[in-house]
């Protein structure tokens, strides 16, 4: 599932206004009903960003994979409730229900999964439950970067990643002065990682000046990104691979300049269009 | 932080024996100690799985990203604990203490994170943990497969993701029988997303046939994906890109033959040798 977004995209040295197309992410809310000593219980297991389709795959294969179920045709039903919501006006709740509950390890489930509350995430817009803890926009106008900063970060980032050339298989995010100066890099295997651990290790050394700086980070940018960075009130996000459109939301209401697909020569803005850029 | 590992590497037509460096994966348990109505009180807030290293950083980023500081002097001390664990000997629970806990959102906490059992998986080797669900190893020398198997496989779950081309920011996973014919392919924007869809949806079909079959994923492999592919009692898994340390650990554990850094005409083996393929 994907959907249309506009785009400035910087190629053969000049801007096009285009169209992109985005994959779709929104979150999951995954919800069991099983009968434990003669009573129904509904229990919250799980909140997933997912590419709405195949929903109920994803909750069956989830549910055998985690040995929530042991056999498949324990799961007698599966279904998607609450209101459609969001831009895209899906419903982001499902609910599977057991028809043998026998060998289901209810410790497990209590000790490995969420609590009983919801979330609150899928029944509104992700977008508006973020509203409550963050209510300014960051001042994405400044700095203001030249195109030679934004195709060379993921370079920079690369070559000072120690681990990378080594193992080939590891992620980085970098934070840089609107020059282009790496200030300080991390590196993980998981990419929501790397930036904790920039963001934690540059605010503990009171390295953050978000007026005048910029976040990089490898691989592709999702919401789980994007809301990190945020946190910091740095205005500009620049990823070496493709976007999710809630990535690109949250960037738009938040005014986050969101740059996309970054390549020797070229990239894409998708979000506060060319204010960001130095002619 | 990364480790050797001996890898059967096929390239220029041949196969050699090699040591290849991999990113270390490894779960960190990180927990709170703040003051309710004068009571200290401990909480265990997540498990994610990282690369050892700046810990304390990932952990005060996490804090401060997820709003549970609101000011990163309000964190007194970050302290590893526990035995030291797993082949790198690493102690993989931490403790942040807050000096501060006035603007600390307790319901928040107790919404969004885990319950306050502890999951077991930090306090000892993640792989003996998992012995508790999966007790037989896969039977991972069935079936035997070619070559040219290796290196088509993931160019054909490209050609057959109709999500890709469009956006290039999506994940795929595909079942594919020993000859190389795709099965059935699902894709998502999260990696293990795409993997729970396609069993979810093989299963529900009786599409599964272990022995026959193999598993191709889209991107890196870390232990969640190994840990999926494990339930299906599929012993041969290809990824595109770099496996993790704990990926190779459990595969090499679980007897699962696992074959990272495909390209055009070489590919690694990291478990289970050659006895998987036909010459």
């Amino acid at each position: 599932m994907h959907s249309k977004y506009k785009v400035l995209k910087f190629s053969s040295n000049s801007f096009d206004d285009i169209e992109d197309l985005v994959s779709i992410e929104e979150p999951l809310e995954i919800s069991l009903k099983f009968k434990n000593q003669d009573q129904w219980v509904t229990q919250n297991l799980s909140i997933t960003m997912r590419t709405p389709g195949h929903d109920e795959d994803l909750v069956r294969g989830f549910l055998f994979n985690e040995q929530i179920v042991k056999n498949i045709s324990h799961i007698d039903t599966i279904e998607s409730y609450g209101e459609k919501v969001g831009q895209y006006n899906i419903q982001n709740k499902i609910l599977a229900t057991l028809n043998n509950s026998e060998n289901i390890n209810i410790s497990k489930i209590k000790r490995d999964f969420l609590t009983n509350s919801s979330c609150g995430v899928c029944g509104k817009s992700s977008l508006d439950a973020l509203e409550i803890i963050k209510k300014d926009k960051t001042n994405s106008t400044e700095p203001r970067i030249s195109k030679e900063v934004i195709i060379q970060a993921p370079n920079l980032l690369r070559e000072n990643q120690s681990e990378f050339s080594k193992t080939g298989g590891i992620h980085a995010s970098g934070l840089f002065d609107k020059d282009g100066k790496l200030i300080e890099v991390r590196e993980d295997v998981g990419r929501h990682n790397a930036l904790d651990k920039l963001i934690g290790s540059t605010l503990k050394n009171n390295q953050l000046n978000p007026k005048t700086q910029l976040i990089t980070c490898s691989g592709r940018l999702n919401f789980e990104l994007v809301q990190k960075v945020l946190m910091t009130d740095i205005g500009i996000m620049i990823g070496v691979g493709a976007p999710t459109s809630l990535a690109i939301d949250l960037a738009n209401k938040f005014d986050i300049t969101l740059i996309g697909f970054v390549k020797r020569d070229s990239f894409n803005i998708y979000t506060n269009n060319k204010k960001v850029i130095v002619s």
